[in-house]
């Protein structure tokens, strides 16, 4: 495990293009900037290609779609292939409506993404199609979904980060469990956004997706739990979970994850 | 008075589907997951049947619209009433321009909301076509348009529910008025959507919607009191807001309420 | 130098309407609040020209480009010209894609905005069609681009606003810096959307654009050192920053503002 990412990601503020949901748009600009990753946001089927070009990573979140948004996700998807930028994709909500779970597919089918991480119901019906979820909400904890993911991964070559209580990654024969966090993340929205958007900078930096996506959940982790010792409910909990991202560094980060490997 | 919507929505957990403003998604959603529901954001014609299909109330918010999001919104209304799934529906400025008029009006031929949520001079916009805002802000007290609510709930079979610094909640005879709240709410973007949003998630427990809506607004109102004691400015007051929304319970509320009816 | 536009913005609450990026939508609208100013956001072609004319000044950021918004900025800008309403131009990420470029001299050409406020490689992206910026971050201290500033003042007959760690404005002769701020700022997203928003408000309520460009850069240099003085990391900043804004005054501005002009 790469214990100097933190100090990478802060070195080269690398550019990690975001086309994601409006509800999140500010909070993981904020997230990112919070770690020393430079964020940048374009949706326009006129400009995804550029942009992607100047990035170090690309991330994918399909929280609230519209056909013109899908046109430009597919497009900066191939170009990242093209320039061998690498692609975390967050397929919110898959399984959810059929336009969802049909975006998510396309998007796969269209550029394999680095790292996929999305809730144990999003990754069920992701692999299965067959699943169904609650809106964004997880119907199931990550291990529920252990062979899912680990389909998924093998499927497609990518690592398969999957949230909840605890979290799952899988690369095909790798499996990386992280027991940090706090309850109190389930109360502020697009923490699992923030998660994905995280694990751009860490692709971003570290040529190892399945150390990139453990170490992204680990970050989220310990702010998490940082954050939750001062907060006194979700609104406070969010500003020291800024506050924390921004603290943090790889020491601390050694020292407080509960990582497993098998 | 129900004294235990507020357990309801944290037991129940219900699915609130916003098609909301850009301004509110982030602030609306955590509002909503504060106070124990779920929110849920699609706007894409592609989606919004299905979504409606999978949610306990639909919350329509007109603050940023463009003809794509009316077309949707149209059709989640209609989904909605098909499926009797409660309506709340935030006229923001309503009689500011033709277009947000045209499009509330066309809301409500569509399907009956359970909820019309707005200010007085929206509220009186939607109701006699002839009134005139500032923008999003309120031109009246609500008791100024105690007339054109009483007009509009009985026009449509809705209740009317008007803010400002004392909330005036209409249903045909049925009037409540909610003098709980602080000025500082008018100093924070999205007080007004977040009380729609709320009412959602209060119609989604309480089979009642004059009496959910009377307790959408003394929720909004105690957790501005609670925030503003600890606030010293907007900033710190959205956060103590949150902070109350997820610590309060149902006897602070039947304790804390200043509520009348006539 | 005007010593009374906060005032004059507090007791006029002027309506500032802004089309501007999703990532800042709301954090610009409560900036906008928090100053006393009262924020719209509408962005249909169907209603621009409408709401502009209720307006005081209106606000054009390119954050989050696509072409139908592109029609309405365009649209807006004509008004607000027909109508003689300030109009201030945000080019974000000017240089970074061509799309953002085209539109922004699009916009130029449309309208002549009171005051165009960007970072420096922005505003010399901008004026010499040769610049190149890594997303919206500035590859060069304001002073870096000061003729490109004069140089695109003089053209357009406006006000240039370079913002960085000393901010410099410029109106053809006269020019100004401003040397408040804290490099916290650049760890929040937005806040040179912020900046431009904030300007928005002081040419509302100030007929001399440059005096009122240099204005808002001083609040915002203020407020940001307030919010440094107590904050732990961004997540504090934010909520400090908007009760600093909130909390100041005129007489603060004046005594703590470290401008120089030549």
């Amino acid at each position: 495990m790469s214990d100097h990412d933190l100090s990478r990601i802060r070195a080269q503020a690398p550019l990690v293009h975001n086309i994601t949901n409006y509800v999140v748009m500010n909070s993981t600009a904020n997230a990112l900037l919070a770690i020393g990753a430079s964020p940048v946001m374009a949706h326009a089927v006129e400009e995804v290609e550029a942009m992607v070009a100047l990035s170090q990573a690309l991330v994918i979140n399909i929280g609230t779609l519209s056909t013109p948004w899908v046109d430009a996700m597919l497009q900066a998807a191939k170009q990242a292939a093209r320039l061998g930028i690498p692609i975390v994709l967050d397929p919110v909500g898959c399984g959810a409506t059929a336009f969802r779970t049909a975006t998510a597919r396309a998007l796969i089918e269209a550029a394999r993404p680095a790292v996929i991480r999305g809730n144990a119901s999003e990754i069920r019906a992701l692999a299965n199609a067959t699943g169904t979820t609650k809106g964004v909400d997880s119907l199931h904890t990550p291990d529920e979904a252990f062979t899912d993911a680990q389909a998924l991964s093998r499927a497609l070559g990518c690592v398969v980060s999957v949230s909840g209580p605890v979290d799952l990654i899988v690369a095909d024969d790798q499996v990386a469990r992280v027991a940090n966090g706090h309850p109190m993340m389930t109360r502020v929205t697009g923490m699992g956004c923030t998660a994905s958007a995280l694990s751009g900078a860490f692709v971003a930096v570290n040529p190892q997706p399945f150390e990139a996506a453990v170490q992204a959940m680990v970050v989220m982790g310990v702010a998490g739990e940082l954050a939750a010792e001062k907060a006194h409910g979700p609104g406070s909990f969010q500003m020291h979970f800024l506050d924390a991202l921004y603290g943090l560094n790889d020491a601390d980060m050694a020292k407080r994850r509960k990582t497993s490997t098998s």
